[in-house]
């Protein structure tokens, strides 16, 4: 494929300075998913560690590389995530962390950027403003300014989720099941550390069959390039599909008109994706690792969010719901296949959570 | 110490049996937690693979051997996760299983253990009287009874728990981190894996301080007796603390009287760990392994679960819960130290959560 910014052997190196808090994350079939959706499900789950988000993967390759040679002051703007995962990041190394905000931001997120430690500035307005007040603190006070999904250690820390599913891929196999089995030798194996690990385990009675889809929240880019960066170098065949609301589809209407669509504004529960102005950069990149760019309904966030809670027993955010959403309103498109969806974060405020799966709180089994 | 049934070794090599999808589980530190706990709190979460329990580790172990030398049919009784369990690595491997439940038993347990292909038969009792029951359908059919926690592969597959953990306290510690900074050399570990590990990331700057409790939900022991094991062999200075429902109580005070004392009936949510008849070599294997066993009252549980879906995300099932009541029964105790609490299970009939946490659902954030 044509060169994305990302490079397949630095993200390879990115796994040695990430915590291995965030790294080596369950993913795991669902079959109680799967009656309701048609096709084979596996999760891949971001949201079991310090900061319930993929974000740390992403910050720890920041915060290490500033630790080691950058300024020690650094700012961010975040929908809240990205913010709580550098204040967690940045804390461990001595580093002075600022998070801009939008005031309408999830408050659980912004109570945990408080909790860790790091200055919290709130804006009047969205996360764009957000991000021009971030540009301008970092302009004023001559600190780093870290942008999501600009800044490549973003798109790269992401990606190492990419590593995890294409070796998970490899050993789900056929080929992989026979080396398991005796029947031939690791020779054909790409990398000498998926050899040695395939060698380790016996035998994998309960396969899935390996997957042919990964259905990726859309936001700002950083995870579905990194992501699909991956995918496209180790496992070509996989259909890499972002998935963004059809309240903020500036990213998705970029992908598909091949030049940056922006919006005035957004409307969607999916705050940690609710973005106005694309990134030429990331657009660039997402043009050659996306295959599809699709928009769901609210409604369908807010049943794939019932679903995990349901079926999987996963409070989830709405942006990690995306994914479940996706295959609500194509069933037909995933029919028989079997999709990897990325839960990517479960920040999400109580109150609003009930509001959304059911007044209720936990709906009646299905 | 004193020989248990348990063998490190043995331990060691079950790890190469067990699917991969139930090992190397998460385990970080939750600091949203704590300020409602006093003292540091890591999770070590045991729901996110494709039965929602701990019960695949020994249910891996079991299988294997049986599709290994043993007969191809199996029959176990079980609360509910045994059984899905044994279901799942069962239909991996071709094997006939069959699992005899309380008619009482968690619905939602019953349904998964139906959905794995498994057979199914309810007794009109609890769960003591389910055990007579499958005893008496393996001696009947002359197929292999699988004893929970009587069983060696239930305890030392669900003994790879403490393997984890000892490995990640090992990478926490004062020496590991200098050993990451370059300050000395790795020789002074133990094992040439934990030296590779280490190895490999270069700087840790967020470690919580290496734990020095274990708080673990006793139910037949297989778990206690497991971890308690490990813990003892590789750490012997980690406090192994058993916690247990007041209204089931049977092995706590059997480990406190030091014989077997029987109850003529349990009352607790916690259906996954409401048994009335300990078995004696259990009991054996958790005086030399465990420092403590408490009991706590169900409403102490009902909290549990709430801070863990409010603070952390999480919906758990009771007994998975049982590590935060004691904590909450007993803060002095705990204050200023840091304690791993199992997250064992999440298996929960959707009604019975909302009615326990709160007719409103999740509730209002503190």
């Amino acid at each position: 494929m044509q060169q994305t910014r990302l490079d397949t052997a630095r993200i390879r190196a990115a796994r040695r300075v990430i915590d291995p808090v965030f790294l080596g994350t369950p993913l795991y079939r669902c079959e109680a998913l799967e009656p309701g959706l048609g096709c084979a499900v596996s999760i891949k789950l971001e949201t079991a560690n310090p900061v319930r988000s993929f974000k740390g993967r992403g910050t720890e390759v920041v915060a290490s590389l500033l630790a080691e040679h950058g300024p020690r002051a650094v700012v961010c703007a975040s929908a809240g995530n990205l913010g709580q995962a550098l204040a967690w990041s940045g804390r461990g190394r001595g580093l002075d962390v600022t998070v801009v905000a939008s005031r309408f931001a999830t408050a659980a997120k912004l109570d945990r950027i408080r909790a860790l430690g790091a200055g919290l500035e709130l804006v009047d307005g969205d996360h764009e403003l957000a991000r021009e007040r971030a540009a301008a603190i970092a302009r004023y006070d001559g600190i780093r300014l870290v942008e999501d999904s600009l800044d490549l250690e973003t798109c790269e820390g992401a990606a190492t989720i990419g590593l995890e599913l294409v070796e998970a891929r490899e050993r789900a196999k056929p080929e992989a099941q026979a080396i398991r089995a005796g029947l031939t030798d690791l020779t054909d194996l790409t990398d000498q550390a998926d050899q040695a690990e395939l060698a380790e385990h016996a035998e994998l009675p309960n396969p899935a069959p390996p997957f042919d889809a990964v259905l990726i929240a859309l936001g700002g880019g950083a995870l579905a390039t990194g992501v699909g960066h991956v995918l496209k170098a180790l496992a070509p065949g996989v259909e890499v599909i972002c998935v963004q609301p059809l309240g903020a589809p500036a990213l998705t209407r970029s992908w598909h008109e091949r030049r940056v669509v922006t919006t005035d504004s957004t409307d969607t529960i999916a705050d940690g994706v609710a973005g106005r102005c694309p990134i030429p950069a990331v657009l660039d990149d997402l043009l050659l690792v996306a295959d599809d760019a699709v928009l769901v309904r609210d409604s369908s966030i807010i049943a794939g969010m019932r679903m995990l809670l349901d079926h999987a027993g996963l409070v989830v955010e709405p942006s990690a719901a995306l994914g479940i959403a996706a295959i609500l309103e194509d069933r037909d498109r995933f029919a028989g296949r079997h999709v990897v969806t990325i839960v990517c974060g479960s920040n999400v405020d109580g109150d609003a959570y009930r509001r959304w799966v059911g007044a209720a709180g936990l709906p009646h089994r299905v």
